[in-house]
This record gives C-alpha cells, structure tokens and sequence, in this order.
C-alpha cells in the first residue's frame, strides 16, 4: 500500500476493458438496453462528486435480478469491473469507472413489490426513489422517513448507509433495512435478513452490505421498516444571533432525550440560497429548521420544551408551519440547499464534508472549522443534521480552479482531523467512495482496515464489484 | 457438509486440546490466573442448553485486553481453540468446548471506562453485567434498556446480539453498540465503529461482530447507548382469556404505533411459576405484562389508547403497578421465568425455542404451537416479547429422559418450519449455536451460509475461535 493521495487527485489503477465477446454476449441478451454509446457511458461515469467523468465501457439497464446476476457472472468470468448505478446523486466517487468495466444501471428496477402495511414493512426494487416509495404507499397511511437530500435509489440509499433529516428520530438505513437480495461476487442471488424485527440468527450480512458501496455486492431487492404516518406533525423555524448558539440549544434537546423528528441548521449562506433559489423570503441568519411527530398533546409538549430551550440561547420566537403545503415548501427547500448553494456561484463545484461527532463536540467543531473556512476566502454555506452530530460545509470552489480546490480539500482534511480526534466519524451519510479512503485509514486504523480487506477478497476474490473504492487492495 | 444433525445430538469435532508449551505459557503469564482444575473446566464447559456438559482443557481469567490478544496469539500459534466466556448464561451451547481449547474467562473485566453522560454513551469492558451498568450509572439520570432475562456480561449481550423485554421500543444490541475493541484471530487489536451517532465510513465491522457468538474475534470493550430515564414510568397488567386475545390486542398496539416500552406475554403456565417462585398473587390466565415511558402527559395517553385496545379483544381491567418497588417486583419476577419454570418441574431440562415473526403472523404461530404442544403433553410454558414477535415456548423435558427431549426438539423443529415459512427467524435473541445450525440453513440458505463461512475463514483462517459453532465450516 502506498499512502494516501491528496484528496483531489483520482486513484490511478489498471484499466480493465470489457473483451468483444463479453460485449457480445451482454448484447445478445440485453439488445438495445446494453450500450457503448459515449455520451450515455459519460453520464454513468460521475456523479456529484469534484472528480472528472471517467466512464465505464459499457452501460446495461437491468430490469430484474436475474438480469444483474447475468452481468455479474459475464463479469466474473471476464475479470471485468461491475458498477452499480441508480440517479447518480452520490457525492464520494462512487460511480467513477476508474477500471473501466460495466455500469449496471438499476434505475428501471422500479417496482414495489410487496407492501405489508400491517407488519409496517415493504420490499422494493432498488431503482425505487425514496419519492417514488412514499408516493406510492400514501395510501396505506404509513410512510418510510429516510431522506437524503437527493431523490435517491432506495438501493444508492442502501449501499452508502443513507440517512437525512429524519435519522434524528428514526435512524438510518442500517436501522431501517430489514432484509436484502443481492447478486453476488459469483454472480449468484442470495438473501439476507428476514420481515422479523429482530434476528440473532448468523452473521448480519444485511448490515454487511449496508453501506458497502457496490463493492462486496449488487442489492436488488430491499425490504424496509415504515413507520405509521404521525397524528400530528408540526413544523417551525427559529433563527438564532449565530450558529454556536443554534449549535448550544440542539445540544441541549437531544441531552433532554426530546424526541424531536428533524432538528436541520443552516447557516446565513445556506439560508440566502434557498431564499434565492425558493423565494422563501426568510430572515438570512442562522437558524434551525424542526419538525416534530406524535400525538398533538406529544408533539405541543415537545414544541414547548423546544421553545424554551431555544429561547435560553437567544432563539428568536418560533414561527410555525401550520399548513401541510408550508411545510412542503420548507423541507423542499431544505433538500435543495445543495443545489441552491450551487446556483449561489455558478460554474462552481463543491466540496462538501460530512463529518459526524458526539453531540457534547459539535460546537466545538463548527466553530473551529467556521474559523477556518472564513480565513480561507472561499465562498462556503453549512447544513446540518445537528440533532445527530452530523453537519455538511461545502466549499464553492471554481471548476478547474486547481489552487482553489487544493484549499478546499486542506479544509476539509482539516476538520476531518478534528472530527477524528473528537472521536466522531469522516462520514455521517455520504460514504467513502474514492473522496475519503485517506481518511478511513486514519480513522478506523490499518488493523480494521485490513480486516475490511479480507472480507472484501474473502466475498469478490477477482475484484470486480466496484473496484477501487473504500480501500485500496 | 453432512445434512445437519437431530438437535439432540452434539456435532462430534477432532480435539485440538491444549499442548503442555501452550499451556505453560500461560502459565507463566497468568499464574494462578490460568488453571485446568476439573471442576472450573466443567463449570465453563456447560450453559443453559440441554446438552452435557464439554469442558475446555485449560480457563485463563483476563482482566485486560492484552491479556486476551497473549492467549489468542498463543492459541493461533498451537491450533487451540479459543472461547470467550462471560456468566455462562447463553441457551443454545455456545460455551461449549466442542474441541477442547481455552475457556477465556471476561467476567473480572468488569470498568465501566467512560459515561459520556452529556452524549448518552459509555464505554465498558465486556465483562460488566447489565445490573452492574445500570446500578453504577444510576446517578447520571440515564439507563441502558437491553435486559435478557439473566443478569449477563455486555460481552455476551454483544456477540448473541440479545435483546429482552425493552427491544420494541429501544432496539437490540444491534442498535445500541457503537464501537468495540476487538481481539482479532491474530491475536491483534482493533477498533470498530466510533462515538459519533451515526456513520457511513466503510464495512460496518461493528455489526458484524455483534452476534458473532465469539466466532470471529473476542469483544473486550464495547461502546453502548444509553437513554435518559423517563420522567415517568407506568406498569400494568391485563388479564385475557386465552393467549389468542392477548397476541390480538398487542398486534393491534404495535400496528398503531404506540411507543409502549414493553409488552410481555405470560400465558398461564408462567403466570402460574412466577406466582409459585415470587408469590405475586397474580391471577392465572394469560397476561400481559406492560410498561410505558414518557412524560407524564404522554404516558397517560398511551396507556389510554392500549387500555381501549386491551378491552376490545376481552382484556379484563388494567391493575398499576404504581410505585417503583411494584414495579421492580413484577419485572423481577418476569426475568425469573426462566427458573421459576425449572423450579415447577425439578429435575427438568428445558428446550427452549426463540422464534421471531412478522407482527402480523404471530397469532397463527402461536396458536398452532401451542395446539401442538397440548398434544404432546409435554409440561411448558409460554413467555414472550410480543410485541416484537419474538416469544419463547419452553418444553420442560424430564433430564436423561431421551423420549422427551426427542419429542420436544421434533415440536421445537416444526415451530421454526413454522416461523421460516412465515418469513420470520429461528432466533430472535438467543443465537445459533450448536442448537440451531440445522435451523439457519433451513433459513438463511446455502448460498448466505456460504457468505458467512467465507467471512470466517477469511477473518480466523486457522479457525481457533469459538470453532464449530453457527454453521459447519
């Protein structure tokens, strides 16, 4: 192993083409869903991730999981990388094609294919949205809350351990997936976990995949928790004199055990682009974003809990979200942050962080890597899932911009370091992908890496599930 | 691979006892610490399954971890197998010496390191028992929820990925570890996972080392979630007519979404050995035994909302325990089951099943096991967690009497047919262990089996730790 490169520089390894017969045999099969065509194959080698487009060779749109298990099994005997690829919204790399090889694109495997509204559970296909899903199960009165800011695959969601603005409460997907079926490395389809609530029955290799990021396998079919729609929800938005002081009351509701639903800061920037880009018209200072679920008694307790802490620390008033379309608008918004911050600079790329810290260190954090990032002279905006320790600041750096992105990247591996030594994590959601193998060595060692390792050659001995990410073989 | 044995009769293994080096270098590093006296050999050499006792040929008592990474690499060097041993509480033969090897001894590891009180964590080694963690951090106003029915090490708790009577609402040992420091098969430390909440930063080692069952490494110190006491506390039971009723109404609570803290099933034979053993008085029907937590407002309102399910389906009256002393009382006799169930039948074994089904299937199961344990008449008993689907149905097997064991494991083998074909699992808290290998085949299937054995090989190549049990390798 050699060590880690800058973060802006991408990995270089041997490429691995896809051979005339696999292509044929993949189009013999597959017909016009399998493609060279240059401009899809560029379109299947990013994401939103500041690395260039670096395609795979070949693109097939699979429609059923013994379709991927064909791929998969052409792949293996062909020594030949498999990608798997739902909207592409991942932020890490994970999509780049640095060996070449196959794109297995998922985002047709759209079915619904089992609601079982009384056991509070559903299996889907892994090109279902997290949109999509909730549209399609309103009916049922239940509703499945994790949401990252993009309108995610519900396998993308499962293969980078997803979360959002509602993990506060309800977890991530490493709580909220139950069972999987996955194609793997051997091309084969197995299934993990069961519909049971709980299981000490064996390995979780349902937890194994979750968040494995392609490389140890293809998930096809996930089966989720949903959650009964709540009697009452209630959204409000607080600003605050500064963030240290959004940062403080957040501490102090999580510390009193509120189960609040959704606790999102965003700072002075963050809260200018979604006005731009939403018309929000809401006051440019920092503020905190909430929602809370239950019962109305439950969630007027939680409310008024709330209100007082924030008012200790200088929260001014609660302006309330009382209609469902208020509240639409707002949490729309919110998602959108990432691409209002965009549109704030245009041409611009970002560099976006994601550490994730014991909640008693988050101010501490955000503080220090304010200091920096103002020091810095880049333009930058912060978004936070504060009630789980877990906050973004992106850079806005040029695109092109070498001296710019080489700031941006020092910033962040510097609030990674600090993130470390808080005894938190360089990844709350997004994942590792190529963007942050340096800095999982640093955070989980050589020995938890090297055990990651041997179950990676251990499950994909001629490495081709999504080669090059997470760690280096 | 053999088809799997009647779960009467324990696997035959080579010996791999431990050779005189071996055993004089522990010796030396542990004195008195390390000893081959019979009857601690047998003592760690049994648990609460059915099966003879097995003894290890030596039993080291760590009290560190580097203590525990000497006798794994000694035990890695001879071919020794290694087995972590906490109270000796597991059900299904997990401690058992199959091939004979090192009984190492956690129960005097037993710091609490850290209470993070401010981020709801702590950090103990994995000999600390759930009572001992509850009493030392009492002061701090928060508590750990996971409570199987013995007073067991955090150690054991983690590698079974046990749960208990608080699980439907605060998870199992799935959810509630954080990080751990593992003694790998080599005989080396690592660290997995981090204090931060939430995480995407490679495989999840964590959880796969959670419910390992000792197989892949040896936790010696874990990183738990605790939870802020709640303000108020409220226990009740109900009586109904039959079991039928009282599995209906929990159903109907759970759909609804109540966040009831526990919700246990005693049908009448339980109520009638916990009567026997606490002399609780309590009426002997089929019961349910409940707790709500919350704030005082909420408390009363789920109690209200399953006070009305309750008596749609003949749910007779509530009686509150209303002081904590009533409550401790109820609870502690709940935990005794167990016993209180042996102590009907003295000179008993218990065969005891740990099923887990989709909510929605757990009448039908029920009911049809309990049909089929009336006619085997056999003495049992029926506790269960049902609220999360999971209940346990021990049939009280006269010790040596080999009729009676066959006719238990036949029924306890036709009630997981059962739970599979209803997409639920063998286990929902006890593990796999020697008892139902033959069971995870039948659920997980070849090709996930295969996964897990890749998984072992690759993380314990000379397969020294806790070696034959989950699955034959």
């Amino acid at each position: 192993m050699n060590a880690p490169l800058p973060n802006e520089v991408l990995p270089r390894y041997e490429r691995r083409p896809v051979p005339p017969a696999m292509l044929d045999a993949l189009r013999d099969r597959f017909g016009e869903r399998c493609s060279t065509a240059p401009a899809l194959c560029e379109q299947h080698g990013r994401d939103e991730s500041p690395y260039p487009v670096t395609p795979p060779d070949a693109v097939v749109f699979c429609e059923r999981t013994d379709e991927v298990a064909f791929v998969v099994a052409q792949a293996r005997a062909h020594g030949v990388p498999v990608i798997p690829f739902g909207i592409g919204s991942s932020l890490e790399g994970h999509l780049l094609a640095v060996q070449g090889g196959v794109s297995v694109d998922l985002s047709r495997m759209t079915r619904i294919l089992r609601v079982n509204a009384e056991d509070l559970t559903v299996t889907v296909e892994a090109g279902v949205t997290r949109e999509q899903l909730n549209r399609e199960i309103r009916d049922t009165g239940l509703f499945f809350p994790i949401d990252p800011g993009a309108n995610a695959t519900i396998g993308g969601m499962a293969a980078t351990r997803a979360s959002g603005t509602n993990a506060v409460r309800y977890g991530t997907m490493r709580e909220n997936v139950l069972a999987l079926t996955v194609v793997t490395a051997a091309g084969e389809v197995i299934r993990t976990g069961s519909r049971a609530k709980k299981s000490s029955a064996g390995y979780d290799l349902t937890r194994l995949f979750v968040g494995s990021e392609g490389t140890l396998g293809v998930m096809t079919e996930i089966t989720l928790k949903l959650y009964p729609l709540p009697e009452a929800v209630s959204a409000a938005i607080c600003h605050f004199p500064g963030v240290q002081q959004a940062v403080a009351a957040t501490i102090q509701v999580i510390q009193m055990g509120v189960p609040i639903a959704r606790c999102e800061l965003l700072d002075a920037n963050a809260v200018r682009a979604v006005n731009a880009q939403s018309r929000l018209g809401l006051r440019e200072t920092p503020m905190l974003l909430m929602e809370f679920h239950g019962s109305p008694a439950s969630v007027q307790e939680q409310a008024e809990t709330v209100q007082a802490i924030a008012a200790e620390f200088g929260g001014e008033g609660f302006e309330w979200a009382s209609t469902p379309e208020e509240r639409t608008r707002l949490w729309t918004a919110r998602h959108k942050a990432y691409f209002a911050g965009m549109q704030m600079n245009p041409g611009c790329r970002s560099v976006t962080t994601d550490t994730c810290v014991p909640i008693s260190r988050l101010a501490e954090i955000i503080d220090a890597s304010v200091a920096d990032a103002d020091a810095s002279g880049l333009p930058y905006y912060i978004v936070g899932h504060v009630g789980d320790g877990n906050f973004h600041l992106a850079y806005l750096v040029a695109e092109g911009d070498a001296a710019e992105r080489a700031t941006a990247e020092r910033l962040s591996m510097q609030m990674v370091q600090r993130a470390i030594a808080l005894e938190g994590t360089c990844t709350g959601e997004h994942g590792i992908g190529l963007h942050k193998m340096g800095f999982l060595v640093d955070e989980a060692g050589s020995g938890a890496i090297d055990a990651m390792r041997a179950i990676k050659r251990a499950l994909d001995p001629g490495n081709i599930m999504n080669p090059g990410k997470i760690f280096a073989l």
